[in-house]
């Protein structure tokens, strides 16, 4: 039987904002599977800022798809580890079905009264980035007052919910919009919030946290990094995550934080950290989150859209913040 | 007995680099010493790049004079604990007398074979520096290798060869002229090192240490930091000592770094410390070092000018760079 798959290929290098013509949709013939592999139909697939970065790399000069990380489930296997049904998270995303190894492929067994979308969000690489700059690196004290940049986004929400599980103080966010801020403050529980559009971030923040923060989970960078460095007391925190605002700029990147020095003046930690060094803070991290998913102390946050030709709109949309919680994409139904 | 002290006031606020008028000795006569208090004759007085920071804040508008660290010798006592002839360390410089309480006054007992103005440079607030800076901030290992900016500057000296103590892999090394940076290869043990003054300090460093470094121990900040974080392998940490290529800009700081991102990409932490939080390392970094002061494995670099008159043309000199290792003032022979 001749199978095929549709994929998403990058065509260009975007010149900032990337844009729908920097892609195109493919639908190619699919081999295989052969012995130990298995033939997956892709379910949720993830569209991260990072992918932005990505694209920067020239993967696509050399015929590389786009890839991110994806849940699926087996259609058909050479693999006895893996029978057909089962569930999987791999990294062959941005297309609609994978041929994959035993080894590029990781089963998951849903806890109970989990969703299956879980394990791409709070329970993904998303939450657990959250918990290890939180827990690892900045180092989270019970009660220590915290600033989350961008903290609607995918990473924002869960470290907002984490934070408070790990019984975090006053815990202020920034988005990129009323809607948001009043979800940041509604939803999540945020004790202040503000719209970066209105007005400059250290004044914004400066009122948000008037008393200054112990820790800063920064997504963001740029005027967030300057404000969160005003904003926080000595030996202050900043748990460096990514950078939104650079990841369209990398050519020119935005001026760094005319306050840097105070990071001396004020004993400041700042330290950036990717979530992939840390795999063996995964069985400690689920231990501790499952059972508060399970009994609905947490909850996932996502925007969805539904159908794999979404997917470059889904990015874009992301990279815009159009999103709340993490973006994902349904490419068939569970 | 009427005595009389000679002190240096600041009289107005430096507009970039400090010159001499900015300064003014006074002779007055001086009280005391009450009951509790010590007369102290002072010996040897530290002129350091932070002095030059509190020159922006304002205490000479309130009638306070400068002052820093120095070693005295008590001629008059009415404390029991301090009797005349004792030694001792205090943070009542830039005047040739000062009336002391116990409780300012810590009394120094020279180890054998150890020179006293060593307890202002390696053994004192310098050395402490950078032992506190490559422990327990960077975190050293051994056989890791280290680039150290203003490496022949007070703390520069000490922080190099401490590093070798502590079985430093590569040491590299920036300074401000061609004789110091024969100095550190030839005197200090540096493997490589470079002056700053020949091209962009990313380009040299990236000469002076092909393969990278894993710890930077940061004295200088703007062009020096950037060239640290181009250096820097993953995981690798800075600790940032201070800024002296900031301490005359302070209203109109340099650029940050243009690359301060790739905190992220390469994992890297930038840790501001002063060396003030930490006075219980003091007990363990004597009983690291003090054996190696006495046993000649370590000496004391200083530069050293004659008579109190000398202070602020010292002081200024550092300031431009003129010292090889501490900058002490010799207000009166031991």
């Amino acid at each position: 039987m001749t199978r095929s798959a549709t994929a998403v290929r990058q065509v260009r290098r975007p010149r900032g904002e990337p844009r729908p013509e920097d892609f195109t949709f493919v639908t190619e013939p699919l081999a295989g599977p052969d012995d130990g592999q298995v033939l997956v139909e892709n379910i949720y697939l993830s569209v991260d800022p990072y992918m932005r970065e990505l694209m920067d790399f020239g993967g696509w000069e050399k015929g590389l798809g786009l890839e991110g990380r994806t849940l699926g489930r087996v259609i058909e296997s050479k693999a006895p580890a893996l029978p057909v049904g089962t569930v999987v998270l791999h990294r062959h995303g941005w297309c609609t079905h994978a041929v994959l190894t035993e080894a590029d492929a990781r089963p998951i067994t849903p806890a109970d009264g989990v969703p299956l979308s879980a394990y791409l969000g709070i329970l993904g690489g998303t939450g657990l980035t959250a918990y290890v700059g939180l827990t690892r690196v900045a180092r989270l004290q019970p009660g220590e007052d915290l600033f989350i940049s961008a903290a609607a986004g995918a990473v924002g929400s869960a470290t907002g919910r984490i934070a408070r599980l790990l019984r975090a103080g006053r815990i202020v966010g920034s988005a990129g919009s009323a809607a948001k801020v009043r979800h940041l403050t509604t939803h999540l529980g945020y004790d202040a919030a503000f719209d970066y559009h209105d007005g400059p971030v250290r004044t914004s923040l400066a009122k948000a946290a008037p008393d200054g923060v112990d820790v800063c989970f920064d997504n963001v960078g740029g005027d967030h990094l300057a404000a969160a460095i005003d904003a926080l007391r000595d030996h202050g925190r900043i748990a460096w995550c990514g950078a939104v605002a650079q990841y369209n700029t990398l050519d020119t990147p935005p001026a760094a934080p005319h306050n840097l020095f105070d990071i001396v003046g004020k004993s400041l930690r700042l330290e950036g950290f990717l979530v992939r060094d840390h795999p063996d803070a995964r069985e400690e991290f689920e231990h501790f989150l499952v059972p508060h998913v399970q009994n609905g102390t947490v909850t996932t946050d996502e925007t969805v859209t539904d159908g794999f030709h979404t997917i470059v709109d889904a990015f874009l949309g992301m990279l815009r913040g159009e999103n709340t919680g993490k973006m994902l994409v349904r490419a068939t139904p569970e």
